[in-house]
């Protein structure tokens, strides 16, 4: 945009800003040394914390080799098992099922149709035994229809008073409190933090912005078709039980690319179906961060991954071990798992 | 993140801050009050301009009934005829037909076959009679099994060097200056802007953000499903002719709450494939604005509306009078209409 100044004013202009960028330089100096004190005070000293800060001093240290303008600095994460837990089942399967039960009453059918039989039993290995196919058709039948105002509204009221069946938290307080501290760290040098899960992109997007400070742009999950409609004249998008896309294994890599456009230069998950979005991340030129969160607590969390049918961690892992990528053990790199309750 | 900081650095700390916030708030103020004289040189006096000017100067006012907070400033562009000329053809299909030249040795049945004939010879009128479904097969042909990055870098070979048949400009020079003017205003303004068009995500990405200053994130468009795929073990995503979203009509809405989730408050679009987005963001709650440019100036531009075949105005250009939209009189109400040749 030309504008015509006069010289006075850009003069004047000029002066203050040179000022401000003196002293917006020395306040970030400060900051950052403070913040370099302890950037991640729940993180044992160890492998995994010092590839995290070594890696991120490099890209961010002007005149470095390895310098990443910020623009560039695009971190994504996986959600479940690796932001916040998913055991004994992913948690958005929790809010489905409560769904499922308010809905029943106009469903006397559910009663003797499985995997809804299973599902309002509680029974999560007869759900499980239905497979895919029957899990798309419970989360259709209590998704499709909403508008996507009234389902997000749906998730919030749900989100807030539904608590694990195990630790009695609410849900938003099974979060990792190291994993805040690392999206902290890295808005904190310069990088845009996304979530990249396999979970409900709107089930997330209604409490996720929220909890880890991610804004709903920043959020990619599994999707659903929409359909825009004109309800008394007023426009409405109806969430549809058409799949658009399964944002997981393969998937991941294809919702970055159709989302961000441009590969990000750190991932971190928990399971195979996050081993294409770390391949895709790790493979590209430059340095780059491949990281998995390994769930090796039983006392304080739980212990599972090449068998586990749920956050299954199998492939992946052997793929760290032979590429080098960080992998982060529970129980003995991170000094709390969950924030203080409120 | 909770940090230990002795009281001595945290007095410092603050004393820094406060000379920062101070200083920064008489350089915003100094900045603004420059941007304030002429935000929109090449906008003439008029409707528009003044609909455009309170509309932002209320939503960023702090204390006003109608203010937004920043997070929720999201502003959304059409692009073919809104950002850049459409005329006598989408650019986009100029790309293709030069693709095909290029690859029509390795496909001598296209000297026979429609819609292959047509666009070859550059007969416009018989590639249009193919059809959307011809369109896709010209599209599909030439782009599809490229991987992303060679798709990319076609892209950037091609708009750096091809010109309009008329003004023998690139035709990243026929963007519409004072458009480029109004980007910028809303930047500066705190908002966030973006591009949701039928023309494809992917050719767009490639050239758009070096022109209009928006990042690949910000750029929704239609698009195709990508396959990704290990070539030599090194992950590729390759284009393929499947569609994932028409991003036009009903489908600007729907691409709008797949990638953003949330409404924006501010849209500018210039045909009837604008009309449900507009529709969509003028429904939500509290000021909207919604802006469409009407092509009336023949001798610097095109003159087309009701009639036309490319970027048909019509329906929505009833629908702007009955609810009051603001309607851009290009001949009227810019000075300009492209930027100066570089």
């Amino acid at each position: 945009m030309v504008t015509t100044r006069d010289t006075a004013t850009r003069r004047a202009f000029r002066s203050w800003q040179l000022l401000a960028v003196v002293l917006c330089g020395l306040l970030c100096w400060s900051d950052a040394s403070l913040a370099a004190r302890d950037p991640l005070p729940s993180w044992n000293d160890g492998a995994a914390r010092q590839q995290v800060v070594d890696f991120v001093k490099k890209v961010t240290t002007a005149g470095s080799a390895d310098f990443v303008p910020p623009e560039r600095r695009i971190a994504v994460f996986d959600n479940d098992g690796t932001l916040w837990a998913e055991q004994p089942i992913y948690f958005q399967f929790f809010f489905v099922i409560d769904q499922l039960k308010a809905q029943s009453p106009q469903h006397p059918e559910w009663k003797t149709t499985e995997p809804f039989k299973s599902a309002l039993a509680g029974d999560l290995k007869g759900v499980a035994a239905s497979g895919e196919k029957g899990i798309a058709q419970l989360v259709a039948a209590t998704h499709a229809g909403m508008t996507s105002d009234e389902f997000a509204k749906s998730v919030e009221q749900w989100v807030s008073t539904a608590r694990h069946p195990k630790t009695q938290r609410v849900f938003t307080e099974m979060v990792y409190q190291p994993m805040l501290e690392l999206l902290h760290y890295l808005r904190d040098s310069g990088f845009k933090t996304y979530i990249v899960s396999g979970g409900g992109q709107d089930f997330m997007r209604a409490w996720a912005p929220a909890v880890y400070g991610i804004p709903p742009e920043q959020i990619i999950g599994s999707q659903g078709e929409l359909k825009f409609e004109l309800r008394d004249g007023k426009p409405v998008l109806l969430k549809t039980p058409k799949v658009a896309l399964i944002d997981d294994g393969p998937g991941k890599p294809v919702g970055i690319e159709r989302f961000i456009g441009r590969r990000p230069i750190f991932a971190f998950g928990n399971s195979d179906g996050d081993q294409q979005m770390l391949e895709w991340v790790a493979s590209g030129d430059g340095a780059r961060f491949a990281g998995l969160v390994h769930h090796t607590d039983a006392d304080r969390e739980w212990s599972y991954d090449r068998q586990s049918s749920v956050g299954k961690l199998d492939k992946a892992l052997d793929e760290a071990t032979s590429r080098g990528w960080t992998v982060v053990d529970m129980k003995k790199d991170w000094k709390v798992i969950f924030p203080a309750e409120k």
